[in-house]
């Protein structure tokens, strides 16, 4: 039976990543040898990060004056990495969901926190709006798609304090603008790589404006004056990225993946919206993120939840079971998701919903 | 042509391991997903993640009061997390190469560092000896394999402070008595797994006495009580790593590659000291790694050394080439390594003999 994998990450990446890292793990670039083996500081690595971080920047037009780096420890180390390098003394979040939280929790440790808005009232089913930014503030930081919640900021925020944003979720869902932010950083293993890869877009002119010693490996400088080769680097995970960064510019880069995305996105969201058995947790559509898509049963059907979670795992769908914090059901529909499996799901629901 | 892999690092995996990472690319665990894009949430790779876990303390021989953690980062991201966890005021370092250097620079950030001895005057080619410890450091830290240079602190010491050793380079290469360490860690990509993972086997009643706020990806503690999954962990070297320790366990465990990884060693120092041509660079057999065998020309032939690393790329020999700081070469013999590739090697450093 085809599987859909609807997981939340580590999640769906294109058959053209996959089938190129199998391969690659039992022969790497004709060396005769496993990518699981081979040194990082030989010419094919060497070969293989270089046009790694050269394709990121082409895929995602990053500007002049930004570095990308790749290292490990996830977003979570991430968290402690930008208030190190960027905070002196009080530092901006906007509260949008558990990550968020997770974020500005490193950053006290650090200084002052200043919450600018935060959508916990209703479980953060909506991102906050009409919120100012402490001009004070050495930052202010974001959570552009929460997983956890779907809800996704979609536009680049122009504000008046450097930007910093955790795009972990959304990150080469749709073009964004760079130049608008003073680092844009993420887990990998959402629609570039497997688990293992953290990816941080940096601005130069940011870097150097704090006081305290920061630890050699927590010290953006560190990565980028070595070109993310300052000490073992996540080699798989480097060469999947690789992968993947090349499917998305055989498939027409950004641009294409965020009308495919939207199209998905609007399809399931309408499917939802037009049940008469499921409701999305997510109102405003300005708010809905086009990467996960949660819903839950209508109250009047709230007793058929498992049955459903189980009827659709016979159908072939895989995780789409929601978030403890959310419940119901979560589908993420990452770039590398056709929409046929969105038509499945959907398909499913309209199977269940009939029989019921 | 068979290639023989003497890669430093990351470096030379069983078969056994390739073999299985490759077949879960295509299919993890029947569940018809790629490992590269299955939940981490997920029962199988829980299942995976719980299994390495155990495996690893019951093949290396862990006792009660220890946990073993998997991070991102590598070693030198725990250069900075063990001060952070365990130095109040003052650490001990013996410098034994450019790693252990690292280390102790790290933990100057956090308090005084006393060396307790160096072989930097002969360019680190011995393990110092007769050093003493400072009674009011809170830890020695110690570097038990210098991959650079070739050396090797076969034994576990006795110190009567806790010690914290970097085994990036030999751990499962020998059965420790983990029970004198506070602290074990390392980069996994030698002995256990690809890039990209690390492990650190924490006695737990080292930690919790000091007084600095820790971040929370830096503290053992989070990793600890979180089984390794606090965030996403490097799932497949996770899963490389227990198809390591299975094919360890199949393979009569630590015993047994002792015996192999000695009979290695033995047979290529031997081969380089009967030579008329090749001098290895550290002379005391007490010191000299088995992990890790740096040889140069002797001074009448140093102008055969680019011939010499030519012909035996040409006849399959990968990686031979020393460290920069060592020169000459470095033929690195880890577990997965077969006596058959170290005898290929003496054949050719023997045929290129005959042929000057």
């Amino acid at each position: 039976m085809k599987k859909h994998n609807f997981s939340a990450g580590p999640s769906i990446l294109p058959d053209f990543t996959i089938k190129n890292t199998a391969e690659a793990v039992l022969n790497f670039a004709g060396t005769g040898l496993s990518l699981l083996e081979v040194s990082h500081r030989g010419k094919e690595f060497v070969a293989v990060m270089d046009e790694t971080r050269a394709l990121f920047k082409e895929v995602l037009n990053v500007p002049a004056g930004y570095e990308v780096v790749f290292v490990g420890g996830g977003a979570s180390l991430q968290f402690c990495m930008v208030p190190y390098n960027l905070m002196n003394k009080k530092a901006a979040y906007l509260i949008t969901g558990e990550w968020a939280n997770k974020a500005a929790k490193e950053a006290k440790l650090f200084g002052e926190v200043v919450e600018v808005a935060s959508s916990k009232d209703k479980n953060f089913n909506y991102i906050p709006k009409g919120w100012s930014v402490p001009t004070d503030a050495d930052y202010l930081h974001i959570t552009t798609n929460n997983t956890i919640y779907g809800t996704e900021i979609k536009k680049d925020l122009d504000v008046n304090i450097p930007l910093v944003a955790d795009a972990s979720s959304d990150i080469f869902s749709r073009p964004m603008d760079i130049s608008k932010y003073a680092i844009v950083y993420g887990g990998a293993q959402k629609n570039l790589a497997p688990a293992g890869l953290t990816f941080a877009i940096v601005r130069e002119d940011v870097l150097g404006k704090v006081e305290r010693p920061i630890p050699t490996m927590l010290n953006y400088k560190t990565h980028m004056e070595k070109e993310s080769m300052f000490n073992t680097p996540p080699v798989l995970p480097v060469y999947a990225a690789l992968q993947t960064l090349k499917w998305l510019k055989q498939n027409g880069g950004l641009e294409v993946m965020h009308k495919r995305n939207n199209e998905k996105a609007e399809l399931l969201y309408n499917a939802i919206d037009s049940s008469k058995m499921f409701k999305a947790t997510v109102n405003d559509a300005e708010d809905r993120s086009i990467m996960n898509v949660c819903f839950v049963m209508k109250d009047e059907y709230a007793e058929l939840e498992k049955e459903f979670q189980a009827f659709a795992s016979s159908k072939g769908m895989v995780d789409i079971k929601g978030h403890r914090s959310v419940g119901g059901f979560r589908a993420s529909i990452y770039n590398a998701m056709p929409i046929e499996s969105v038509k499945a799901l959907i398909d499913v629901m309209n199977e269940f919903t009939k029989s019921h």
